[in-house]
């Protein structure tokens, strides 16, 4: 899941989207979530796509990498280049920071979670760290720490990271509404269900609404603190 | 409330006092919370304790002024003086920087509390923000926005304030207990109940143990995401 609200400056903020999945139904399904200078983002997913439509570039393709290993290897590169094209003109790099999320299934593999450095180097999800944040993590990373399960149904994994991005959104300007989602389910090498929940989506205002409530009756149920004297 | 960690990296992590006090009882209390570079708060805490010790000083001391905005812009004006020091020797000031919150009331003036900045400006909490944090806040803050309430106890705010820190604890490693605390009673003019709270404390454990299982119940009330296909 993410949300699509970018910022330059505090008096530019828009809505774009950042996530997007390319598949080819039967062979594999792959996700990208971005975060970070918008320009550097949209530069690497228009590299990675105009390759997926130009099959006979020298450059491999995400639609042609035979693992997702080597889809994180492919977008790592892209994003390093796009990275190093403006330290090229010798303008500060850091401002052009991304970092990137890359999820899928390619036939012949398990489906891999990938988090991916400015740098184009990359780490895996794995059993012990099984979900990544990126962007504006820490708002909303405790209540993901607390209540994330691997035995989450993807129903309560929308639920929960619905909850999570509203305590960012509720303490930060910089992430907001709507959430795009795509649920991709092992074995199927296509792309699953997708959509974009709006701040104005009743599901989402219910979620916002009780979340409040429900975290006072947490804190309630909590034993009351005594001084000791 | 302050926490106790301070860490030079990762590898060197100690546990120091970042909450002082200092009374004349009948006339003032005032307490001051610290975060950031360790030798300059230790720098700015002694500078303002050796002043009150020394009343023929022509500096005025804690002790001495009228009023807490001219406490606010003593303690502002020790700190940048404290950070200039080092920018002196031509090192670079951002990694000596540090942010402090003092509050309390001095006689014949209401309580007040301030954010006091590197640069020894300070902004004062009103109706409208009721609270600071300083240091390492994202994680801890979203309970606190949903959660603080102006008519809360001070048993209830010491149990918010202990979940709060929870939040931090469990995802950041610069942040730990014990936790010193100091509650101050409007118009006492005395420094109030103040104690320090263990991480193996029995009521930290059954809120730290108790929050996580009150945080599922809460997500688990929140009523079920279903998607729309």
């Amino acid at each position: 899941m993410s949300d699509t609200r970018t910022n330059a400056g505090l008096d530019n903020i828009s809505t774009y989207r950042k996530l997007t999945t390319w598949e080819e139904p039967g062979e594999r399904a792959i996700t990208i979530m971005t975060a970070g200078n918008l320009a550097t983002t949209q530069s690497v997913v228009g590299l990675l796509d105009e390759r997926t439509k130009a099959p006979d570039d020298r450059q491999p393709s995400l639609l042609a990498v035979p693992s997702m290993f080597q889809a994180a290897r492919l977008v790592g590169d892209a994003l390093r280049e796009v990275i190093s094209r403006q330290e090229d003109t010798g303008q500060n790099a850091d401002s052009f920071g991304a970092t990137i999320i890359l999820g899928g299934q390619i036939v012949g593999g398990p489906p891999r979670l990938f988090l991916i450095y400015p740098e184009g180097n990359f780490i895996e999800a794995g059993d012990d760290t099984p979900f990544f944040q990126i962007g504006e993590i820490k708002y909303g990373r405790p209540i993901l720490v607390r209540a994330y399960d691997p035995d989450l149904s993807f129903e309560d994994a929308m639920r929960l990271m619905l909850v999570s991005f509203d305590s960012t959104v509720k303490a930060n300007l910089t992430v907001g509404a709507p959430f795009d989602f795509h649920v991709y389910e092992e074995g199927s090498l296509q792309t699953g269900r997708t959509g974009r929940l709006l701040g104005d989506d009743p599901y989402v205002h219910s979620v916002t609404q009780g979340w409040g409530d429900a975290l006072k009756d947490a804190l309630e149920s909590l034993p009351p603190f005594g001084f000791s004297d």
